[in-house]
């Protein structure tokens, strides 16, 4: 997998994503390139990184196959448990989103600095206060967290985090974080995203 | 603008983000390369993008002058105004978010299909049915909006935004939107982003 090009990861990871969409039987490159705006050759010269069999023929693809391959080749397949810590609105939100309850991503806990929040919280998966969070990730083998807290919290957060074990952390405060040892951090925040897509706005039309 | 390739585009807006919380008078392409893993003569090579004076000396570069530059050249100075489409917990808690109510992104209206939810809820903005959508983004000329309705809601909400003349949108929902005409779509499903983390996370230590 290593030698699988960032920019090719991002688009596999997408096709992914559109294929599960798709539920058809047979997809052709140039179909892809209809969904997704890259050139059909791209999106073959992606798909030849794959490992295994991905279902290519002169008809086209089989998406199951496809999708198969992307997950195996890209260690998606491995099940993998998270939580989130900071339960704000953001986070709460993320305690009960679905998707989350099944899948190849397991939430299994919740921490909030306030003991008063963890306990009062609904939720579909335990609660705990902040300063049991190295217990409970080490018993439960959790290897990735959802970090919600304040701004002013995430760096000293993460790096407990850190400490406990933790090998990724999504982002979503407008922080950078700073830390020691082999962890994988990717920042998710709103604003940037914002940004990011401004930056891509089409030409207004006058009317 | 046009000509700067995408991966740099990226790299620039994070490295805004850098910036903008480092808070020093100077700064070198080896220290941007400290925090943000890329080379130094990625660094110097995605700054030569930049219009205008961004403060380069052999001292280094002068964050207040880059961070201009960056804003000037990627036209993020244009104040723009969004509106939270979907006012579920998500939803919910992006209307509340603090650098919502300052800054270069406005957030002005947000929208659900519920009349008792708009009614009940408590909003820094206001509140409009699903119905006046069209009407209010006209009124208060928003560009931009965060699709935060249930997945299966995503596809035709967000038809109805295109039509109501939006911009941009930017997609929570594991929806690839199809959508005729010029609009920009920018995906953030949080199990996409886990599953980018999780494909980087380090190799695995034995204790």
């Amino acid at each position: 997998m290593a030698q699988i090009p960032e920019p090719a990861k991002g688009r596999l990871l997408y096709l992914m994503r559109v294929l599960e969409k798709m539920g058809t039987k047979q997809v052709t490159s140039h179909q892809i390139e209809a969904l997704t705006g890259w050139s059909s050759v791209t999106v073959r010269k992606d798909v030849s990184y794959l490992d295994g069999d991905y279902g290519g023929t002169t008809q086209g693809y089989d998406p199951a196959l496809l999708i198969r391959a992307i997950k195996k080749t890209l260690d998606l397949e491995t099940h993998r448990r998270f939580c989130v810590v900071g339960l704000g609105r953001l986070g709460s939100a993320y305690l009960n989103l679905q998707a989350f309850h099944f899948g190849e991503f397991e939430l299994v806990a919740g921490f909030d600095i306030s003991v008063n929040r963890v306990e009062i919280l609904k939720s579909p998966v335990p609660l705990y206060p902040a300063y049991k969070m190295a217990e409970i990730i080490r018993r439960f083998s959790i290897e990735i967290a959802l970090l919600c807290v304040p701004d002013g919290a995430a760096q000293e957060t993460a790096k407990k985090l850190a400490a406990a074990g933790i090998r990724g952390i999504l982002n979503f405060a407008p922080v950078v974080l700073t830390l020691d040892g082999e962890i994988a951090v990717r920042n998710v925040y709103v604003v940037d995203e914002l940004r990011a897509l401004s930056i891509n706005l089409p030409p207004v039309l006058e009317l």
